[in-house]
């Protein structure tokens, strides 16, 4: 396996993800038209569906000035039955450069040992998405400028979401302090929780994550409005919030339900700001992948 | 919004449409490889399947030296229930420049009055697809280097084309005449309706629409043949038209059932000259949109 | 149609088979970064499922200069019943300067007299994969450097492979020697019949090709263990194969059916190279249809 592999957050030392996020930050100023030394060619294989992710890699790949493509399921030898392994060891043998990889399995990369070239995990199953972590850690940064006892409140389906799990624990890894709410049921570490209302006192930022009914249908839950009323981040929850805290969402938010509609350009929420801060941290991990310089 | 927006032909006044016309007559001519004045990144966002038009914009975007990728509802977040207006919001935030979108709802751009890129509507519903009109008129205009008095003879599914309302009010506007054929039923302006030989005959150009089976597949008409004799495009009607006259269609055709096979490449076609008109004309809006001058 | 169109291999003479092989060879050596004088917009038209071939045919674009487009099937006007005659066309009258396609229909080609622009053959039907042919005798060329005397051996599903065809004739042409394994019933030239155990230890080139149990499901085999045992290649019957002797295998592989798992990456497997080598021959067809010299 290559060295450069972006894999999980527990990869990553608290060097190295400084130097992302101030590498991600120069990209965003001095750094506006940086392009690798040479067009590299990438491929995209997305096996579960995704928007921002998927083309927040591909705008990352295209600022930088690579060659991409994007492979999917339904139209290739994966429905002839190819193995994971020998799909990606067919990419680096046509010469693709470096895969960007989301699929439904846990640790999918633990097949991969023999694939030599760069690997970003885009999301496993439930388990992690370390660019999604990444830019969630730089829209914290740029609000506070340390990670020292900034209070993060998770809200939500925690078991479920790959955001939540990698974040808890490098957030905690950095100096900052995790609290989680929402139904008790969706909490997998019970010394963590706090009360809803209690918590959107507590924190420094806020990050309400998405219902994700496509994972769990079978628990019926009450109607949307009681969701929002007992869980959700309403207006009047942010009435509560400390003047400098800051709304979060990994989105696609599902207005109404975890979060109130107005509430997702409201001026506290950095949900937008995220995605742009997406295509930043990819393309840091594509200089780093790529071991060049500015 | 984006004032450059290009949403229906009504936004555009007649020296915007003339000078969008000559700006594409330019990229056949003097102007073939010009480019943008710097490399754009843009989505092309199609909720509905297409190929002329989808593929149109994507040569004028590799010709233009954009960057193109093409979002697709079946792999994507809207599978996940996002709104059409927070998937166009996060193309934005991931720095896609300008948007290309064709979706099934009349008007979908009254809902993304908080995008700030351009868009350039490829067709919403059954309401108004400017590109495909102004491509009509540059082969109208190249043909007659006029719209004074032009006869155009349309034909066909009048009531479900999007091709067919923005294109008679806007040659109406410019000075030309219509005149609508085919059943009745299709027919929403009675007022314009004119027979089939009648038509034929009074027309410079004859555009034959294209039955659409999969807007009304209830209506069960008479067999292929007879259509073709009642309503279609025959080469005994062909004879009849005047000889500087010529054939449109905005395709996929039905050979033989709207317009006879072997009248596709006949020489008074214009059909394949359509599409290559597509191009330029796509050219044209992605210099306006932009705002860059020769 | 143009005469450079790449469509089976009976259009090559063996001076232009050479020509392919020794261009696609410098492409892996002194003529690496080699590009095409332009950037050319090219079209790949799959309509049927694909990996190998069809990022293969991508990356030889992308690495030559080329602008690619990709036409789905499910996403285009195919759906609304448009021929491929008239989706073809519309590629060319769009600005596309080329097409790649992939149809399983056979000699989907002779439809196509009326484009004017290069077609490359990328598989019709149970018929012509020409560039797939030319990539397996390159891997055997690179190994021997001649086909004189050289004994292929091909084992499996003869009969529906596009591959054996193509290469059995072309490689009888250019001097070698072929046989064929496997079930009786999948063979469909008995004379070249060869038991499973003296084909190995007779060959210099052994390619086992896939189960497709897409294209047969209704003829139930033995159980995988079994198909292995008596026509797939084991470790057993390698060890009966002459020292320098080669395994193929046109992929995707079926580990476990037709080829013993740990074979695929074997000391005498070139599957794997045969991926690079799909590169630099489709490197070497877009320079031969374009008429462009190193």
């Amino acid at each position: 396996m290559n060295s450069n592999n972006i894999l999980t957050m527990n990869d990553l030392s608290v060097n190295d993800i400084m130097k992302i996020l101030h590498d991600a930050m120069l990209f965003s100023n001095s750094q506006k038209d940086w392009q690798l030394s040479k067009s590299r060619l990438v491929a995209n294989l997305f096996f579960e569906p995704s928007t921002r992710t998927h083309y927040a890699f591909l705008s990352a790949q295209h600022q930088l000035g690579c060659k991409a493509v994007n492979f999917m399921e339904e139209t290739s030898s994966v429905k002839k039955g190819e193995s994971l392994y020998d799909t990606v060891k067919t990419f680096e043998m046509l010469g693709y450069e470096a895969v960007v990889i989301r699929h439904p399995q846990d640790q999918y990369f633990q097949q991969l040992q023999g694939v030599h070239i760069p690997i970003i995990n885009a999301g496993d199953g439930c388990g992690n998405h370390p660019s999604q972590c990444l830019l969630d850690l730089l829209t914290i940064y740029q609000e506070f400028q340390t990670f020292q006892n900034i209070n993060l409140f998770i809200v939500g389906d925690i078991k479920h979401s790959r955001v939540a799990h990698s974040l808890i624990e490098t957030l905690q890894r950095l100096g900052g302090n995790v609290r989680l709410g929402g139904p008790k049921e969706w909490v997998d570490q019970e010394e963590l929780y706090m009360d809803i209302d209690q918590g959107v006192a507590w924190a420094d930022a806020v990050m309400m994550l998405r219902i994700q009914r496509e994972r769990h249908t079978t628990i019926t839950h009450q109607k949307k409005e009681d969701y929002l009323q007992m869980y959700g981040l309403t207006q009047e929850r942010v009435q509560k919030m400390k003047p400098h805290a800051i709304i979060l969402h990994p989105a696609p938010v599902n207005r109404g339900v975890e979060i109130e509609d107005c509430l997702v350009e409201h001026e506290k929420s950095r949900i937008f700001k995220q995605m742009e801060n997406g295509v930043l941290i990819r393309k840091a991990l594509f200089k780093k992948i790529f071991q060049e310089e500015f």
